[in-house]
């Protein structure tokens, strides 16, 4: 088993730098690339999905979108904002001025697009200033969008085989990793041995912590930044070396926090948009799809967890289906 | 065949009771219901739409998101707003405080949930005062949204076997029905039969009109609420009496526009959603799918149409996934 | 001296009704008035105003608006989002297209409307389901806003004689109340005198407690909402009979919090907006021009205070200026 | 007098670059400021200013902001979205669970910060890169904003003498310019004159082109960003040599449209702003005014136009509000 570069916590630029030699994708799918990793994910993988849809159950992976969201303004991404444009209350008292006795509601929302269950796009994270595929990030992301790896380029695409991990569940005490745990490759390929499924080309795997079912029970408190368990930086090399198509956890910020590193941020999102083109998803609610494959064994299932085309987005909010 | 009641297009109020009295679904599954015809969408029904992907191809049915849309400002309906909180221009030129030289955009929209690609939620629309299965709009729908039929509570469902009627190829003239144009049960059935196609219980119905493929060619105009082909008020009876899940058009408003009564606005609506319970989908894409299907004469294919769940929301922007 | 009624802790209803039978200035300006106690601001008023203008000195009364500010989420009250369009990144990075070397930056706000520094509009708070002047609420404030009393027909008017009332300097230690704190009718009366001022018809009284000046040392907390300073509820006699036009204090909420009955919520406002039809201005940060009037004894001012004229607003951020 | 440059059409570079060197006040301030020409507003103006105040008449300068106004997206620039947090109709419903019988009504807006009647903040244009008092603009105006020349630090300072120029009304037929109409020195000259007003140090100028009138009559068609009448580029020399604080007009943008170039875009802001530090105003109301002016010959007034202080905002929606 290849490990990833051993870690010296006072020195994150170096194992960033050898890390995103050993893993680049950079040039993988052509000059002209928008959608990194989930090249992957061909039609024989969606094949292979949708005959993982046995007894026709489905579940949304999703956390709502409203004001009682973990977001409390961290670089200005704030719960979501819903309001109404028209309402029942209008309608019932003939406020609305339509005829035959039609009436209407109708809303509207303000929100980050990482505010809740949300997919990385590919312009989220930048590496030195470039962008996916080697592109400046100055001439990928500006005040307009991604005018380059918009996420609406993925529209099509997320729809295939999905795995569940669940490390907290193997690994984790109570079906919960503690906070500041570092998931690494041993976790992640035990816990697929417990389960009995294999991680492949194109998979979108989904890896459970328990984060959110213990903020469930005792409150946000700092789950949007704040101590997390997640991945250890230390994956890198197997997050490329399977070649999975995209990844996603039930935590605010896919790796490990605090991260492994003296002084970082988010070291593992730099090798991972930036120079694997790998598409991350956060923040989702794995809970009910983890309670059923806890009871019937099956961990692989198909997943469609499919973005808003929103022109230039470096992000979308999403609600992924799994069924089985 | 049974047919809709005969339309008198002076009195809107009696077609719409009659039709209201006899395609009701109110107290069918309960009285304490939230997903209305949904209801009809089984694991059943997934196992037959799962069984539908062959070649593994996938579709996204939805139109893209940004100022470039149709909306005019109709009730406050605006074009989505994406705005950027970070950008690789600020990342690139050492803006933005982060260490070991990661970068980050990030981004926040502000739109109508019903600005593009969509479903309409139960508490969308009222009938004399009545939401869906009878209960008082006012009681339902308030400024906090709705309260008992938000569109969260379909979250986990919209997942199956869809059907495309392509009735423009069909019935129009260059694959196209020209605004004004009534969809009829006929129509609908003549569709059916010619792409060798079967509607039941539990389908996701997508009926391409053609109208989307000719504003893309001359431009909006006025896409969002002006004339358009569109399901004919006497296809209540079809709606009902199939047992479908959902339909969804690639028109703004899903019926035909104007109207089939003098004065009147949206009246099938007004049967479809709260006394039928029926979801309904407006804007969607589909002529990619639409080629295809004519390419492989294969008109049935798994659907994904997964709303975000806002809680308390009356629609949501949805990416449709079609695979086949 | 008049009193307010005595106050029944028990009985927040009967003190309510026995303020609004005393208090009320329905029909005082006719049945289409929507201006409230603004029409005791004239041009007389304004000649009287103007003429204190002395050495020309100029103080901004607002809170700045952005994110750090005080809003946890009541009733989805955010803080403000200020998101850019354009940036001088892009602009010097040559990404913007325009010709001969200009640039420009441009930006968007999402906020409430009383977020920070505001006026509440006369459609703001009703009793009983009655607004100001004595109209039904619903047929005031629908989804559409405010179709009546929009605070857009006060938008010439705010202009006029300011005097500022620090009750903190005057009453309490080390120019602060506490949290809890009642100012009554003795307290007003005995800081005009401490200043030698007078308060009279038309003017515009800002209230200073201290508040404020002590979240700024000590953090937000719970400055939007929680316990703070304010006016008594028995000072709405007072505030009826000095026939001021506006009111304004550098709290969140006014009047006393916890107010002064077992189970209330504002009760004051429930007299002052739709009973006396009394502008009423919250979260002013009167410190600069507090420290400038105890320094020149001189507690009159010119003040504009120009709500942005928001269609259908009930209510408006604004920035008060007061020249001396 | 002293002329601006000759126009060549084909060199905007060259006229910009030559007024640019002769107009320009980096410095003058000294290198930390952050006002511009609001320096020239001081104490002895607002005391002339004041004394204005004859009959204590108030005059509102904003248009309504609603989704009824002119833009139409350009550069993401909509209407104001105004929606409802708490309504009249949840009040009367007693859907809202207040105690003792009060309601309330809550709203929030989104817009664009230069949507209807605004002030440009210094962060608003650059040249070549650079912003006001030669800053670089991308250390000025990033995605959080303007961190240098924000326009909250211009909250206290905007009120003073405010004159009228009625060019519409002295130089056009029945009170209006025509679109294209180039609004030059001699042009202002001759209206002060006309008027029997003086504009000099410190001043706020409003021009009135009458547009505003004129596409309140036709309907708003272009109003924002097409042709209209508006400052020549050859003004420039006097905008600088009056040492006028502010200027403001009834157009969209301030300048003749189309501008007096082949190949141009908006060069007059490109000296106005960055070169001078001008505060210029746009899309104001003059129309009430004026009518008030012309009757009682008296152009010079009391103004007040107070930008809300958004932290880092490069423009602010106002009411500007006049008194005579």
């Amino acid at each position: 088993m290849t490990q990833g570069p051993a870690l010296n916590p006072a020195d994150p630029e170096g194992a960033i730098a050898a890390a995103a030699k050993s893993y680049s994708n950079w040039g993988r799918w052509g000059d002209d690339d928008r959608l990194g990793t989930l090249n992957f994910l061909d039609a024989a993988k969606r094949r292979e999905g949708a005959a993982l849809v046995r007894r026709g159950v489905s579940f949304s992976l999703a956390q709502s979108f409203d004001m009682d969201g973990p977001q409390k303004g961290w670089r200005r991404r704030t719960n979501p904002v819903h309001t109404m444009l028209d309402t029942g209350t209008d309608a019932a008292l003939g406020n609305q001025g339509f005829p035959h006795g039609i009436g209407g509601a109708d809303d509207v929302i303000a929100m980050p697009l990482q505010c809740s269950t949300q997919w990385d796009g590919l312009g989220h994270i930048f590496d030195h200033g470039f962008a996916w595929n080697g592109r400046r990030a100055d001439k990928v992301v500006t005040s307009d969008g991604d005018l380059v790896t918009g996420i609406e380029h993925m529209a099509p695409h997320v729809a295939g085989r999905g795995v569940l991990l669940d490390v907290g569940r193997v690994v984790g005490e109570d079906g919960e990793l503690p906070d500041g745990f570092a998931v690494t490759e041993e976790h992640l390929t035990a816990t697929a041995r417990a389960h009995g499924v294999t991680v492949g080309r194109g998979d979108i795997v989904v890896v459970r912590t328990g984060q959110l079912a213990r903020v469930r029970r005792t409150g946000w408190g700092d789950y949007a930044g704040g101590p997390a368990p997640g991945l250890s930086f230390t994956t890198a090399g197997w997050l490329h070396r399977t070649e999975i198509a995209a990844i996603a956890t039930d935590t605010w910020g896919f790796e490990v926090r605090p991260n492994e590193f003296e002084h970082a941020f988010q070291p593992l999102h730099q090798i991972a948009i930036p120079n694997m083109g790998l598409l991350i998803g956060e923040m989702w609610d794995l809970d009910a799809l983890a309670e059923d494959c806890a009871a019937d064994g099956q961990y692989a299932f198909w997943l469609t967890a499919a973005p808003l085309p929103i022109t230039g987005a470096v992000g979308s909010p999403i609600n992924p289906v799994a069924v089985k």
